[in-house]
C-alpha cells in the first residue's frame, strides 16, 4: 500500500517513487514484480504518465529492471538499508572573536576598501559583459593582465609583458602553481631563516627539500646560499619577512651574478614593497635582471582587500612554454567579474590614487605608533623593524615574562602577534600591527598594552 | 650637472634620485662622494626636503651610503650596467576564434546567466559587508557552506554537516587540495578508463600512482578495480564521463561494501548530475554510505557560469583534521563577494528557481538536437551517450573519413570535439554540446554538420 497525498507540494511522480523505493528496500525480495504501470495507475487514481515517471527513475538508479514481457522485477535487495532519510543540517552562526584591540598584522582597517567605485565598476562589468557561459582564460583575462604589466613595469620597475603574467587567488596559489612547474628542473628551496613559513610549507608539500639560509644587515647571505646548493631562492628583497630588512643593490647584484652562474631561479617576494613610509618603493629586482632569472610575485591582498582573492606572476620567458603544457594553464583561478572590475579599477586611475591614500594613511598610523610605543615604553623595549608594512616589530631590552604578557593580554582582550607564530626559524619579535586599528584607536591600545607591559618586566 | 624640470609632473626629488642614479650607474667610480645636501639644494635651487629625500631613497637602495663626518660615499658601481630603462607595455586584445558553430560540450549560452538577481544581490553584499579588510574563513564563509549543505541534502542526497565542506575556486583547486590532504594515506589513485583526462593530471602532478580501471554498461568494473589494489578511487557514477552511464544501486553498493572492507576512499564527481532530462537526478553515491568512505565534489560551473570560479567538496569527518592541520585551511580560494553573493542567491531561492529552468530549456535543446541528428543522419550515425549534460555523443556506424571531417568542420567554421580531446582512453566520440547554442540555432547549427557528415562517409 503506497501512501499517495494529492494535496501534498510533492509531485505525485516523486511520492509514489520515494514510497516504491521505501517499500523495496524494506519489504521486498530480490526478483520481486511490481504492478503494472496500468494497474498502479487505476489503484491510485494516478495518471499513466506520473506512475510510468516514477518506474523511469527507479529503473535508472537500478532498483528494478524493466523486461519486455515480464514488466518491473525488483533487483538484488539484500544489501540495502533502511536508512535513507536526510540528515538535518545545523545552523551555525560564524563565531568572531571579540578582542578590544587587534594587532593582526596583515589587514587592512574596515573603511579602507573603496566599496562605492567597487560597487560602480562592478555594475558596469555585469552591464558590458556579454558572455558569462563561457569559459576564461586559464592565464587570466589579457585586459587585467595588460594593466598589471603597466602598474609594475612603471611602479616596480618590472620589466615583463602581459603573456608573462599569470592571474592567481593568492600567494599559495601563485607558489604552488610555480611549485609544480618547475618540479623537474629544481628539487631543493633555499629560503631566507628567518622568512616566511608559509613559503616553506608550500614548496615542502610538492616534496621538495628546504634549505634555510641565514640573514645579515642586508638580508640573505650570499656565503651561506652558495653553501647550500640550492639552485632556486624564495627571498623578499625589498622588505624581507619578518625582519623588515632591505637588500641593497651591491648584494642583489652579486645575487644576480651568481644566479646566472649557476643557472638558478630566484623567486621574489614584493609582498609588501609599495608600504614603504621614510622611502619610496625599492625598485624590484626581477627589473634588474637581463636574464630571466626572477619570478616576480605580486599581490592585491595587502593594500587593496585580502578578501577579494588576486594576486599574480611573472613568469621568467623560458618558463612560459612549461607553464603552457601544464594542466594548470587552462584553469582560470579568479572569477571574471572581480577580474574586469578590477581591470577597469586600474584602467580608470583608483588603483594608483588607492595606493597614494592607503600610503599616506598608513605613514600617519606608522609614525604615531612608534611614537606612542616610544614614549610609553622608553628603554625597555627596542624596535627590531619599521618604516613599512602594517606592523612595527619590537622585542623588550629588559628581563621580561612572556607567558605573563599572552596571558594579560588575553585577560584584556587584546590580540597579540608573534613572529615566530608564521615566520620560521627562532628570530622572536612582538608584531605590532597598526593596519586594522584607526588612527583614533591607536593611542587607547597602546596606552593599554604599556600597562600590560609594565607588568610583564621581571 | 643634473637636469631638473620645474615644470614636469614628476615630484622633484624623483627627479634627482633618476639623475643622481643615473650619473652613478655610468659615471661614478666606487667610492666617489656626492655633493653636500646643502650644495645640491643651492646648485639647483630646490629644498633641503627635496635633496635629502632623494639622498635617503638612494642610500634605502644602496647606491650611496650615508657616513656621519664625510657624507654620501657612492658604493661598488663596477657592476651595474646602465639598462634601467622600461620597456613598453605592448598592448594586444584577446583573440576570440570566430565560428560559426560552436559545438563546445560544457558550456551554457550568453543568456543563461541570471545577470539581473546577481547584480541586485552583489550590491546588497558590498552594501551590506562591514569589513573587506580582514582575512576570510579558509574553508569558505560558513553562511555559503550551510546554503550548500542544505542544498546537497536535499537535491543531491549528501549527508554532511557545513563543518565538512570546502568551498573552492573549481574542479581542478577541489582535486589538488584533496590530493594534498590525503597524500601521507594513499600513493594510487583508481579512475574509470575512459575517465577524464584531468582529474588524472592531477593526482598525478602530486607523484600518485595511476591505475587505469574498465567500465561495462553499470560504470566502473569492481572486479578489475580490485585487481587494481588501489584504496582510492575517483569516480563519476551518476552521469560518467564520457560515456554518460549511471552506475546502478547494486554496484554502488558493492562498491561501498568493497571500500568498507579494504578501508578504501572514493572520490566522487557529481558534476552533471543535475542535467539529467529523462529522470531526476540520481542521488549520491555519498548519501548512501553510512562509513565515511565518500568525498563528493560539486561545481556551480555546469550549471551557474565557469566564469564565477565557485566549487566545492564534501570532506567525511575523517579527514577534517588532516584539512585542519593542513596550510590550506587557513588560505581562503574565493573572493568574499563572489561567495556572499552565493549564498544569498541560494537562500532566497534563486538556485533552485534557477536549475529547474536551466534544466528545462537544456531538455528542450538536448531532445531538439537529438531529433535532428537522428533525422538527419539516420543510419549512419549511432548515438553512444544522451540524456544528460550539454552534449549529445555520437559515432559514425559506416566507413568514415574522420581527419575529413575535421577539416571540413574548420573551413565551415564549425568547431566540433572529440571525446578523446578531454578524456583518457581510446573511448572515441564526436561530442554535439548544444549547451551554448541557441534553440534556433540548434536547426542550422545540424543542418550544416550533416551536409559535412555526409561528405565524410566513405
Amino acid at each position: 500500500m503506497y501512501i499517495i497525498d494529492q494535496e501534498s507540494k510533492t509531485p505525485l511522480h516523486v511520492q509514489l517513487y520515494n514510497e516504491i523505493k521505501k517499500k523495496i528496500i524494506n519489504k521486498h525480495a530480490t526478483g520481486d514484480k511490481l504492478h503494472s504501470i496500468r494497474k498502479v495507475s487505476s489503484m491510485y487514481n494516478l495518471s499513466r504518465n506520473t506512475v510510468e515517471s516514477a518506474y523511469s527513475q527507479l529503473v535508472a538508479e537500478g532498483y528494478v529492471e524493466s523486461y519486455p514481457k515480464s514488466g518491473y522485477i525488483v533487483t538484488d535487495t539484500t544489501r540495502m538499508n533502511g536508512d535513507i532519510n536526510q540528515i538535518p543540517i545545523i545552523t551555525q552562526t560564524q563565531k568572531s572573536e571579540d578582542y578590544l584591540y587587534d594587532f593582526f598584522p596583515s589587514r587592512l582597517d574596515r573603511d579602507s576598501f573603496p566599496l562605492k567605485i567597487w560597487k560602480r565598476l562592478f555594475t558596469k562589468v555585469i552591464n558590458d559583459t556579454t558572455d558569462f557561459g563561457a569559459f576564461l582564460c586559464g592565464q587570466g583575462e589579457l585586459g587585467l593582465r595588460t594593466e598589471i604589466a603597466k602598474y609594475i613595469t612603471q611602479f616596480r620597475d618590472v620589466k615583463c609583458q602581459p603573456d608573462q603574467i599569470v592571474i592567481t587567488n593568492g600567494f599559495a596559489d601563485s607558489m604552488g602553481l610555480l611549485a609544480k612547474i618547475i618540479k623537474n628542473d629544481y628539487n631543493t628551496l633555499a629560503i631566507e631563516d628567518p622568512g616566511y613559513r608559509l613559503a616553506l610549507k608550500i614548496f615542502d608539500s610538492f616534496g621538495y627539500k628546504i634549505k634555510k639560509v641565514g640573514l645579515d644587515k642586508n638580508g640573505l647571505r650570499l656565503d651561506l646560499l652558495k653553501k647550500s646548493q640550492a639552485k632556486l631562492v624564495y627571498l623578499t628583497p625589498s622588505h624581507q619577512y619578518p625582519t623588515g630588512v632591505t637588500m641593497p643593490i651591491s648584494n642583489r647584484l652579486s645575487l644576480l651574478e651568481w644566479a646566472k652562474e649557476e643557472n638558478a631561479l630566484l623567486i621574489e617576494d614584493d609582498y609588501h614593497s609599495e608600504l614603504k613610509y621614510a622611502t619610496r618603493p625599492i625598485p624590484s629586482l626581477q627589473g634588474l635582471n637581463n636574464d630571466d632569472r626572477v619570478v616576480f610575485l605580486g599581490t592585491f591582498s595587502k593594500l587593496l582587500s585580502p578578501s577579494i582573492r588576486i594576486s599574480y606572476m611573472v613568469l621568467p620567458n623560458h618558463l612560459l612554454p612549461l607553464y603552457q603544457e601544464s594542466f594548470d594553464y587552462k584553469i582560470p583561478r579568479v572569477s571574471l567579474m572581480m577580474q574586469k572590475t578590477l581591470e577597469h579599477f586600474m584602467s580608470e586611475g583608483h588603483w594608483e590614487r588607492h595606493i597614494r591614500k592607503t600610503r599616506t594613511l598608513h605613514r600617519k598610523k606608522h609614525n604615531l605608533m612608534k611614537k606612542l610605543l616610544m614614549e610609553k615604553l622608553q628603554d625597555t623595549m627596542k624596535i627590531e623593524s619599521e618604516g613599512g608594512g602594517l606592523a612595527i616589530f619590537i622585542n623588550p631590552t629588559v628581563e621580561f615574562d612572556w607567558d605573563l604578557l599572552k596571558e594579560l593580554a588575553q585577560k584584556n582582550r587584546i590580540k597579540l602577534y608573534f613572529a615566530t607564530q608564521r615566520a620560521l626559524g627562532e628570530w622572536e619579535a612582538i608584531q605590532m600591527g597598526f593596519g586594522g586599528l584607526k588612527e583614533g584607536e591607536i593611542e587607547d591600545a597602546i596606552e593599554l598594552f604599556s600597562k600590560i607591559w609594565k607588568q610583564c618586566i621581571l
